[in-house]
C-alpha cells in the first residue's frame, strides 16, 4: 500500500470537488496514522464560505523539519460525457492514470506519501528530524478555510517548519523541467483625475481631465519600476481601462478614471509600491485645478521567492539524478498556496506535469508517478543525510 | 405703419414657434409689396422635417445689392404662466416691448423693414441699387428648410448679393457694443486605437492600446493647430471622452476610443483640418501591432469671417453715430444662418441686445428699436451714397 499509483487511485475515487472532502483526507489519515504519524483533522469556518476539513500530520520531534504541502480538493469535471474515462474512477489505460486531480494534485500528494512511507521503512520508522503533511481541502475555490488558517493553527501549536515542498504540477512539458521558486505579486488600482467641467468652446473656463490622465498614463507606463533580477523579470504596470463616459461632443468632462494592474517582483512590497506610484503621480501632475488620486484594490498577493541555495540545490540534484533533466528555477504563472507558506518557511513547488490540469481527461503517465516518488525520496535522503 | 414698434408688435402677435408661421411672413409680404417689392413666398420640403414657408423680396435691379436676412420663427415660450406679459401679445410696459422673439429676432426684422421703408420714402421709392429681404421660418430648429435652401433657390434665379446684414441679437450689454463678423468652425471625431488583447501577466504577448491612446491624446492636445490671427483666437482641440469599458483587472483590452472636438478658425477648412489631424496621428503612432484611425462626425460648420474693410467700416460708422459706441468686431458665440450666407456674400450680424433671448419675459426697450432702425437707415444711406 506504499505504492504511489495505488494511493493516487484511492484518492481519485473520492469526488472531492471543493468544498466536498468525499473521504479523501480519510485515505491519508489512515495511511499516515498506520505509519506512526500524529494526525490532526481540523475544520475551519468563515461567514459566507463552506466549512472545510484540513489535515496536519507529523512524525518526529527534532529539527530539521521538512513539510509536504498540498490540497485534496479538485475543480469540477465539467462535461462528464466528454471524458474518455470516468473522472472519478481512477482508471489506468495504456500506462496512463486518468481522473480529475490526477496531476492537480492528488497524484503529487500520493507520490509524497509513498516516498515518505518508503523513507521511514528504510530508516527504522523514524526520520532524522521531522516530517509533516499540511493538506487542505480548500485551494481551488476561495481558499479562506485552507492553508492560510492551517498554518496559523500550526503556528499557535508551536509548530516550526524549516522547509516546504508543495507538490503542485510545476513542470511544463516533462517531469523535471521546472521548479517554481516564487511568484510575482499583483496590485490593482484606479487612477482618478478630477478637473472642472465646461463647454468645449470656452476651454479656459474648464480644466480638462482627459489630456491630464493621458499624461499620467504615459508617465506611469514609460518609467520602469525596476530592471528585474536573477529570479524575476522587471516589474510591469499595465493600464487595463480608461473611462470617462461622456456622450456630449461639446462638453469638457469633470472626471477621468484609469484602471491599472502591476505584476511586481521581490524588489517591492505592496506598501512600497503604493507609495512609489503615488509619488510618481504627484510628480507628473500639472497641478492647478487638476487633482489626481488613486483608489487601491486590496491585495494579499505580494511577491516572494525562495532564493537559490542549499535547499534548492538539494532538490535540483534529486530531480537530475532521477529524470536526467536540470530544472529551470521559475517564478512565472498563477497563484498557489505557496504565497501563504512563504511567510513561515522557504517553499518550492515541484510536482507532476501540468498540461492536462483543469481539463477534460486530466491524466498522468504512471511512469511519472514512479519518477516523482523517486525524486521526493531523493529529497528526503539528502535532506536528512 | 413704417414704425418699427408697430411692425414688431404685429409680428409678435403671430405665435410662430418653429415650424408654425402663424401669419408672420404675411405681415412682411403685405408691407413690402405695398412698398413696391417683388415678393416671393417659397415652401421647402425635406423627408422627416416639416414643410417651411420662406420669403424673398427685392426692390431695384441694379448693383450694388444689399440684403437683410432674418427669421420669423421663434423658440417655444416655455412655462407661459411664468411670463409677466403674454408671450404672444406684443405688450409694451414702461417703455419695454415684451414677447417671444422681441430680440430674437422679430424686433430686428421690424427695424430693418422700417429702416428700408423710411429710406425708400426719402429717395423717391427706389434705391440707388437693390435692396432685398431673405426671411425664413426655419432657423431655431433643424434649419434644413430655411436659409440654406432659400439661398440656393435665389442663386438658381440668378440673384447676386453684394453684402448682407443679418439682424440677429449681436449686442451683449448695450446696443452698439458688438458686431459679429464671423464664427469659428466645429469638427468632432473619435480616435480609435486597436491593439491585441491579452493577460496582464504576459504583456509581451499583447499590445496595449491604453498607453498608446494616451500618447496620441498628449500629442494632439499639446501641439498647437495655429496661433490665431486678428479676427480669431487660436484653434483649439479638446478631448471630451476616452473609453475602454474593461471591467477585468487582469485583461489588457483590444481597443481604446477617445472623442474630441475642434473649434477652428479661418486658417483651416474641415478638409484641411481632417488631413492635418490624421497626419499627426500617423506621425505619433508607435506602430507595430498598434493601429490608429479616426471616425469623423459630419460637419457643416466651417469657420468664416467677413474681414474688416469698407463694408464693416460703414456699419461701424452708422452704429457709432447713432449709439455713441464703437462696436467690437467679434467672432465668438453660437451658430446662426450667417454660416450659410457667407458662401454667397460678405455678411455681418448686428441686431438688438441678446440678454433675454430664449428666456421667459424676452423683451427689448422700445428705445433700442428706434436706435436700431436709425442704425440700419445709416447703413442704407452710406451704402447707396
Amino acid at each position: 500500500m506504499t505504492d504511489a499509483l495505488a494511493i493516487a487511485r484511492e484518492l481519485l475515487r473520492c469526488p472531492s470537488v471543493t468544498p466536498a472532502d468525499a473521504g479523501a483526507l480519510g485515505v491519508l489519515e489512515r495511511l499516515l496514522r498506520d505509519a506512526g504519524f500524529d494526525v490532526h483533522r481540523v475544520t475551519f469556518s468563515e461567514p459566507g464560505a463552506a466549512d472545510i476539513d484540513n489535515l496536519y500530520a507529523r512524525i518526529g520531534d527534532a529539527a530539521p523539519h521538512l513539510t509536504f504541502a498540498g490540497h485534496t480538493d479538485v475543480v469540477p469535471p465539467g462535461d462528464v460525457a466528454a471524458w474518455r474515462h470516468d473522472a472519478f474512477a481512477g482508471e489506468v489505460a495504456d500506462g496512463v492514470l486518468y481522473g480529475r486531480g490526477a496531476v492537480d494534485m492528488k497524484g503529487g500528494i500520493a507520490c509524497s506519501v509513498a516516498a515518505v512511507l518508503g523513507y521511514l521503512a528504510a530508516n527504522g520508522g523514524r526520520p532524522k528530524g521531522s516530517i509533516s503533511f499540511l493538506i487542505t481541502g480548500d485551494e481551488e475555490d476561495v481558499a479562506v478555510n485552507g492553508t492560510v488558517k492551517l498554518l496559523q493553527w500550526a503556528a499557535e501549536r508551536g509548530e516550526k517548519f524549516d522547509h516546504c515542498v508543495l507538490g503542485e504540477p510545476s513542470n511544463v512539458e516533462a517531469l523535471g523541467d521546472c521548479i517554481k521558486i516564487g511568484r510575482r505579486g499583483s496590485l490593482s488600482g484606479t487612477l482618478i483625475v478630477d478637473g472642472v467641467q465646461g463647454h468645449v468652446a470656452y476651454p479656459q473656463r474648464a480644466a480638462n481631465p482627459v489630456p491630464e490622465i493621458a499624461r499620467l498614463i504615459t508617465a506611469l507606463s514609460d518609467d520602469p519600476l525596476d530592471h528585474g533580477n536573477e529570479q524575476f523579470p522587471p516589474s510591469n504596470l499595465e493600464f487595463t481601462s480608461v473611462d470617462v463616459g461622456n456622450a456630449a461632443t461639446n462638453v469638457i468632462p469633470a472626471q477621468a478614471r484609469a484602471k491599472f494592474n502591476i505584476r511586481f517582483n521581490n524588489q517591492h512590497s505592496v506598501e512600497t509600491l503604493r507609495s512609489l506610484i503615488e509619488q510618481r503621480v504627484a510628480a507628473a501632475l500639472s497641478g492647478g485645478r487638476l487633482k489626481a488620486r488613486i483608489e487601491w484594490l486590496p491585495s494579499n498577493s505580494g511577491a516572494f521567492v525562495t532564493k537559490p541555495g542549499p535547499f534548492t540545490d538539494l532538490v535540483v540534484a534529486a530531480i537530475e539524478q532521477v529524470t536526467g533533466r536540470r530544472p529551470k528555477l521559475d517564478t512565472g504563472g498563477g497563484t498557489s498556496d505557496a504565497r501563504f507558506i512563504t511567510h513561515y518557511c522557504p517553499v518550492i513547488e515541484f510536482g507532476l506535469v501540468g498540461q492536462t490540469m483543469h481539463k477534460v481527461d486530466e491524466c498522468t503517465p504512471v511512469a511519472d508517478l514512479q519518477q516523482l516518488t523517486a525524486v521526493y525520496r531523493g529529497v528526503l535522503d539528502r535532506y536528512f543525510a
